[in-house]
């Protein structure tokens, strides 16, 4: 591994940065910051620096840059497309808020997102790959100098329509975290077992799958590993929910600068950690009030959650 | 508590014994020997004797009744009715074999099912009610004899139509085993964690949710216990999960003399465990081949399993 120039980020995400209309039993928001790079950067942060790659419009208003620079998180990476909008997503929870109904997508600035990582962000030893379209993911991978650790998102659409593409990015990198839907779909297994199997022969040297209310599940060569989400009686808003969690999960990886599958497990005790958070509120607002106390005694309540 | 007779079981279950026709993707199966108090005890029978109280028809063949006697299941409480025909359940299970669709339901003998426990099985430490109608299992109820432990299960069916009865019996017992949507329907509460929270509210010392593939769910003024299902990538048949659960759940717990509330999660690792063996073959076949070593292993790879 090179040695890190003081500006290079432990941690570097590429994803999306999003304004959110979301509706659920607890209420209704609108244009709330949202986005699958700034969940994840923002849990991520409690752990480690964190460099932000994505795109947003001309309307991104300052006020949203500043939560994120709250955060500490690095926005070199964060393009402003000239005279674009930002990427907007609407959508609905309902009943048991297990998935989201999509009532609007706008890809905006999205459509013709080419990231390029700053010079400093090409060594980040730590680096996630939140759901973009497979080619995107790929040229990310191509600008990397020897990452230490590289994790991956995905979603139902390129399974389906960037399947042969999607499988070259995923043979490429260490660990694969999708939920529960998607692996079963990726594998064309009905058993969720059979699917992390499967998986596997994909290349990764694990998969973790998000199960959502029923917390994730890990497949490596060595072990398996099942965590039951936080236990939470009120859920507010689930969106970043999964994304927080890989947050936490590489937040936690990156600032100890640990990548064994024991230690990715443990990881995942943070991630789910940080989710519960998350989903206790709109938008971000919560994880701005915690800190890694906050997050140790929530991972230390799982401990005992978990323990026969 | 009594002094027990040598002729009283340790544990005594009060419940259905059928003719089950089963379709999975890994086959069709008629006439196998299925019902609640049937998987129950022979999975209980690894850990403690059982009593089965339950009734047949005069179709009720002798090798079906030399499948329970092989298991050491006291048969003095399965009443055989004259000229009646026994329970007939067909069903079948698709996908992700999540949920039976029912195809056939014949109560036949079960119409008139008004169970009389045999004198030695009143004074039975540990019961298990099995999903049966609320007013079957509250007659059960006056004829036991100062128990220890008392557990039930119920259905959809009561939760809608006998609603006010049911919640008497929840009353009277020391713990409530249902599945997650039978849970959602008693609590009217989407939210599985304010579901078990709510019916703590309605009397029992603990609430286990059983939640198929997802594993199970604890909750007690206490603590909270979530177990994951025990790791499967072929389910062949998942007829009987349940109730093998739960059987494991009360025969480790008879068999132990125990019934705190640590002592229930860790039998449900052992109710996880031979629940496991039940779904990866029809019928009971399986739980013939499987000892208490057996057993101890699989409850030892789960403790594992769960370990962050």
């Amino acid at each position: 591994m090179t040695d890190l120039s003081p500006d290079t980020p432990a941690l570097c995400v590429v994803g999306t940065v999003a304004f959110d209309d979301i509706e659920t039993p607890s209420g209704t928001r609108e244009g709330i910051l949202g986005g699958s790079a700034t969940y994840f950067s923002v849990a991520a942060s409690q752990f480690a620096r964190v460099g932000l790659v994505g795109v947003v419009g001309e309307d991104f208003p300052a006020k949203y840059r500043k939560v994120l620079e709250g955060h500490d998180v690095d926005l070199g990476g964060l393009e402003v497309a000239a005279g674009g909008k930002t990427f907007h997503w609407a959508g609905k929870y309902e009943g048991d808020m297990d998935q989201a109904e999509t009532l609007e997508t706008n890809l905006n600035v999205l459509e013709s997102f080419a990231p390029t990582l700053p010079e400093s962000f090409r060594s980040s030893p730590y680096v996630f790959l939140a759901n973009t379209e497979p080619n995107i993911q790929m040229s990310v991978l191509d600008q990397l100098t020897d990452p230490r650790l590289v994790v991956m998102d995905t979603m139902n659409l390129w399974i389906d329509i960037a399947r042969e593409r999607l499988l070259e990015v995923i043979a490429r990198v260490d660990g694969l975290m999708i939920n529960d839907a998607e692996a079963k779909a990726l594998s064309g297994e009905d058993n969720l077992i059979a699917a992390g199997r499967a998986m596997l022969e994909c290349g990764p040297r694990f998969v973790i799958v998000k199960k959502g209310e029923h917390g994730s599940f890990l497949f490596s060569r060595k072990r398996l590993f099942a965590l039951p989400s936080y236990p939470l009686d009120v859920v507010v808003d689930p969106t970043g929910a999964g994304d927080s969690f890989a947050g936490g999960v590489m937040g936690f990886l990156a600032g100890e600068h640990a990548q064994r599958v024991d230690d990715v497990c443990n990881a995942m005790l943070y991630g789910t950690a940080v989710a519960s958070f998350t989903v206790s509120d709109f938008s971000l607002d919560v994880l701005g009030e915690i800190d890694r106390g906050t997050l140790e005694e929530r991972a230390d309540e799982l401990r005992r959650f978990v323990r026969p």
